[in-house]
């Protein structure tokens, strides 16, 4: 994920990140009751400079708000069919109020049964997958998770997209340090990267999308309208985009990625997306010295020269981001206050009829 | 995986394979009690045209037993620390009668809570990864399969080896159907391919292997001796392999892949490696129409030009090995035959002064 700051922006310390994206949702009808989980999901991007999915992804929630095609009123059902599994049904509305309900009955079966699960449908983009798993590891609790997305990757062989980017995302706690956290798409990159790339009206690198015809191609637009995104490792990274395709759209009762809407347009209703987390209490089975056995394994990486963890980049921009917070650029601004302040005129024209 | 047969070799129909592997295990001193669960995997290697994790992985198991490195006789044992948690101790024998013996137990608790999972320590190699797997979707679960082995990947940035070839696997049940089965290494080919071609003398391609300059090679022998594995993806390859890791070494207590011996020679001692087992009563998640959603998603795929599912090549080859049986390299024949006979006399041996 890319952490490059454009000059001649507009500087923002993360308090003001928060509430500027507060406004901006509410502005657009999202329930108060719901804005919160969204809002700590895109100041936490934004603290580990995930760009992409931080304010950069805000113009896109709060016009899916605006417009209906994700309904930011909806409240999510808990329930829980058997001891190991909880399901929560985000009811065509935000992600992250729905995975923010279901975390706490995932972490309080998981520590009953040693292993339980959470599974979450009718859903929507929730952001960076490696957020929740984080939050779940702060529990002490290990954590994996599948996350689905609208077609974009051809099958082994194929031509026609059949699975999302796809995520998987693993973290895991460590003594008296922040969790190892590790999230991947199954693609060469997160289509994020592309939007991004596009925002700016800069190429993409070859290798990571191809046109509608199949053909490699550098230009985002491209590679978004109708091509395809180029999976990790060949056949490799299709067969992961499988796996989480299962977990994440077909077990939850989601939409499959074939017949998700987009993510990035107005079309199509919500897209109904999953997501499945697995949490697992390890302290039955990793047994006496599970420390010290993770930490050598952790010192086997990063004994090597240019080696390094996954994650480890994020943990030095937090206390980077934190320090001198974040620079986005002026049109970014000015498109996200617009949200803020129409919707302002909106509500307050609801609140003159009401 | 090959299904290259050279041609003047024996022909051996699936009986002949169960026969022959039976005898040479024995006779190398495995005990009986452990013996079923090895050559069923050897024979369903051969049934479905995985060659180099059937006989040609023979020997090495004949040898490590013959020799000690691995205990025949070792019986597993098996306790439940948590309703959803199952732990196998191979007890520095076989990996197959450890594995066999925690299945029942998966599927009960999986089936009692809803998902459930089983750890195996102290084990060893466990073959093909999809076998197991196929096996808990045989009994309506959905199955995923994490499993270390000896380092021989680098980490991201990395020269030296600090993961296995790491598999992950998945199996799907299907109506009517044999379950969907994927099994990939974390590496761009599984090292028994390299195994494989130097058993049978032949270069490998570039891009599976580095020597132990981390230069690329063509030379089997110099991947196997001090070299490293090619990530599937690069960095996501690796990454995938430590999340396999985290599973399949760390929470189950087993050897790290740092400090796993090698699968292939007789020093050091057993691996004691680990393989984690996620199995999950789908009907309570998936609900209604989830018959028609896997199949919906699977003929998105299948109704492809020149797209397959994963595992489709083996169950043509079941049909076909089953019909035609298989044929083995003179040399590999002549070698199992004096384990069955070496361990044979060994053990009239015993016999006669017992």
């Amino acid at each position: 994920m890319s952490d490059h700051q454009p000059a001649g922006g507009v500087r923002l310390s993360l308090a003001e990140v928060e509430e500027l994206t507060r406004r901006a949702l509410l502005a657009c009808g999202v329930d108060p009751r719901n804005e919160g989980a969204i809002t700590a999901s895109v100041v936490a991007a934004e603290a580990d400079g995930i760009h992409s999915h931080g304010l950069a992804r805000l113009p896109t929630y709060c016009e899916h708000a605006r417009v209906g095609k994700i309904d930011g009123k909806a409240r999510p059902v808990l329930d829980s069919p058997r001891p190991g599994l909880v399901r929560v049904d985000a009811k065509g509305g935000f992600a992250h109020p729905a995975i923010d309900f279901g975390l706490p009955a995932l972490c309080e079966a998981a520590k009953a049964q040693g292993i339980a699960a959470l599974a979450v449908s009718n859903s929507y983009n929730c952001g960076v997958v490696g957020y929740h798993v984080e939050r779940i590891a702060q529990h002490g609790l290990l954590a994996l998770a599948f996350v689905n997305a609208p077609a974009s990757i051809a099958p082994m062989g194929g031509t026609k997209p059949v699975f999302g980017t796809n995520p998987i995302a693993l973290a895991v706690p460590r003594a008296g340090l922040d969790p190892l956290v590790l999230d991947q798409s199954s693609s060469v990159v997160a289509k994020s990267e592309i939007v991004v790339h596009q925002q700016r009206g800069e190429p993409i690198p070859l290798g990571w999308a191809l046109d509608r015809d199949g053909e490699p191609t550098t230009d985002p637009k491209a590679a978004l309208a109708g091509g395809t995104m180029v999976p990790a490792g060949g056949y490799k990274g299709a067969g992961l985009a499988l796996i989480v395709e299962i977990f994440a759209a077909w077990l939850t009762g989601a939409n499959l990625s074939i017949d998700a809407s987009s993510f990035a347009d107005n079309l199509g209703g919500s897209p109904r997306t999953g997501q499945f987390f697995i949490a697992i209490d390890t302290g039955a089975l990793a047994g006496d010295g599970s420390t010290e056995r993770l930490e050598r394994l952790f010192g086997a990486i990063t004994g090597q020269e240019g080696a390094r963890l996954p994650g480890s980049r994020r943990t030095s921009a937090r206390q980077r981001m934190a320090a001198q917070g974040i620079t986005i650029p002026q049109k970014l601004f000015d498109t996200l206050q617009a949200y803020a302040s129409a919707g302002a005129a909106a509500q307050r024209g609801v609140e003159l009829t009401g």
